[in-house]
């Protein structure tokens, strides 16, 4: 079969490899119908090492099922299935809370012995956890509407619910790829009040402003975070970072809101930051300096009536006179908190 | 008055100062009571370059109202009150949303010319939105558990809620100073299920254990890491991280569950990394790979019934021998995305 492989920066190819095969039991073998080329296939294209063995293509697909394995029970020869770009068993502890992609058996498209979406066919391994049956013919005129759901549809709509979008919410998209336009149909769907879109792309602006996009900013850097905050006073409420270079992370913490949120899908262009580590696992990051004023009212309760006792981290006590040893003794861990009473 | 003041790193002194006195018609004058030393007024105490004029220190503090100006409507002489560590107005955006650590008009104590708390009394600006009465005597037992509201307590709460802290949780707490306690305290009030203290100071961890933690983790970096993963499999639900420097950020991400949740309140080393940034506008960051398995099944009807159409950011389509040039034309962003039909 045809399949595309990639064998370093700006050198793809379309080659004749062994045709796709279903391999374990669990396996359904798919005739691809319609595949997508991801920005995020853009990153080798911009920096792979080359290499001779190349590497498979290709995580966005749909298609028709050809076989499927002996232990595969809700898909079947014929039926035409959509894909997500990561594969999951759909029965994990994740998959169970709606986090399929981080599938304790789940992988990614293209590695190993798992081939690319970009060719004529696909060995879609946990074929019952990844693929979702369509009724639909494979050439109904919303089958690239459909194929968004594989990956750009579904990754804005994850950072706007990553960025709390919803009713009366200012949003803020950084990004005018595919997902940053995904990201603005998304915002629109939750709701949201206003939706400002940061891009200079004429073209894809004017799709931004269809599907929903109330403000355009141009600018770039320091002239988009003004031209934010001139539009929105203190920020937007809910950001969405669809680009992933450094930049764009630092231009959308620039852009929130104090109390604001950062939902960020962009590919981070460092794995080793702390936002990077984040990113890989899905974590959420918050805090800062404590409203403690709005938590007084909540906690006195259970102060008074003895139900907590914080007070107990106090454990050395002494008068005004006693402040500077305390420093010290503090400092110094002989004392966990010194109470003051002047 | 005596009052402390800090001269430089190691240098804390208690000094006769100017008494405090009412400046303006919102402020409240408040004899001090009781105060506290904060773990964050011993950054300063480690680091602080040596200055003559000196910097005034304390921000936790329950006082007597001496006087207050002509426009305090809540505040009386006489009244028993506490303070957050941060004054507000209580009537900005961010103090109706409940985020007073944002106020527009609020500010420090012990900067400028306000007071601090570690000191026989205080000019306390916007008395009204900042101060809340306590209807107990002044050395009722209870004072040291009310006094902790003023910061640690609240600032524990702060990590347990921006962690996402509740029942059936798993929660890790990051530092056993008070903070890191408060925070166990915060965790067992919200229901969390079970409750890894992280820390080494014998008599600290018996706090914890009273307070609720279930499990220890005295290890440090890659041992503690490897212990908590030993204990919960994939990691907490939620981590507290209550220390603030950048390894206590790198152990908290690293003890985090695949979609799990990080509440920041560890003052950060740096403040100019992304995670420092966020942290001073008490923005949250979340976002990772999307499962877009889960959003299938959300956004399908909406494409079928035509409510959304991503596909349109499909802007050309090839055919497999096409694709090389499909990237070449998204790479130079003659295109926004390409779609294959093998």
């Amino acid at each position: 079969m045809r399949a595309t492989v990639m064998y370093g920066a700006g050198d793809v190819r379309v080659e004749t490899v062994p045709d796709a095969h279903l391999l374990e039991p669990t396996d359904a073998l798919v005739r691809v119908t319609r595949a997508g080329i991801c920005g995020s296939d853009l990153w080798p294209y911009k920096s792979m090492e080359p290499t001779e063995t190349g590497r498979r293509m290709g995580h966005e697909f749909i298609g028709v099922v050809e076989a499927v394995g002996a232990d595969v029970r809700t898909i079947s020869e014929g039926d035409l299935v959509i894909s997500p770009f990561l594969w999951s068993d759909g029965t994990c502890v994740f998959c169970r809370e709606g986090l399929q992609s981080e599938c304790l058996h789940g992988g990614r498209y293209g590695w190993g012995n798992v081939d690319g979406g970009q060719g004529e066919a696909v060995r879609v391994p946990q074929a019952d956890g990844t693929l979702v049956v369509l009724h639909v013919g494979p050439d109904d005129a919303l089958m690239p509407s459909l194929l968004a759901l594989t990956d750009v549809m579904g990754t804005g709509h994850h950072a706007a619910l990553a960025a709390k979008v919803g009713p009366g919410k200012t949003v803020a998209v950084v990004g005018d790829g595919a997902v940053g336009l995904c990201g603005v149909i998304a915002s629109k769907r939750l709701g949201a009040d206003r939706i400002i879109l940061l891009g200079s792309n004429p073209e894809r602006i004017t799709l931004g402003q269809e599907f929903g996009a109330t403000d355009i900013v141009s600018e770039r850097g320091e002239e988009a975070v003004e031209r934010v905050r001139e539009l929105t006073e203190y920020g937007a409420h809910s950001v969405l970072e669809c680009v992933g270079l450094e930049q764009a992370v630092e231009t959308a913490l620039a852009i929130a809101r104090p109390g604001g949120a950062i939902g960020r899908v962009g590919v981070p262009e460092d794995d080793v930051t702390p936002t990077g580590v984040a990113f890989w696992k899905n974590a959420a990051m918050a805090g800062g300096p404590a409203p403690v004023r709005a938590y007084m009212e909540e906690l006195l309760p259970d102060v008074l009536e003895g139900r907590i006792e914080p007070g107990r981290v106090f454990d050395q006590t002494g008068s005004i006179e006693d402040v500077p040893d305390g420093y010290r003794a503090m400092n110094d861990r002989e004392v966990l908190k010194f109470q003051i009473k002047p």
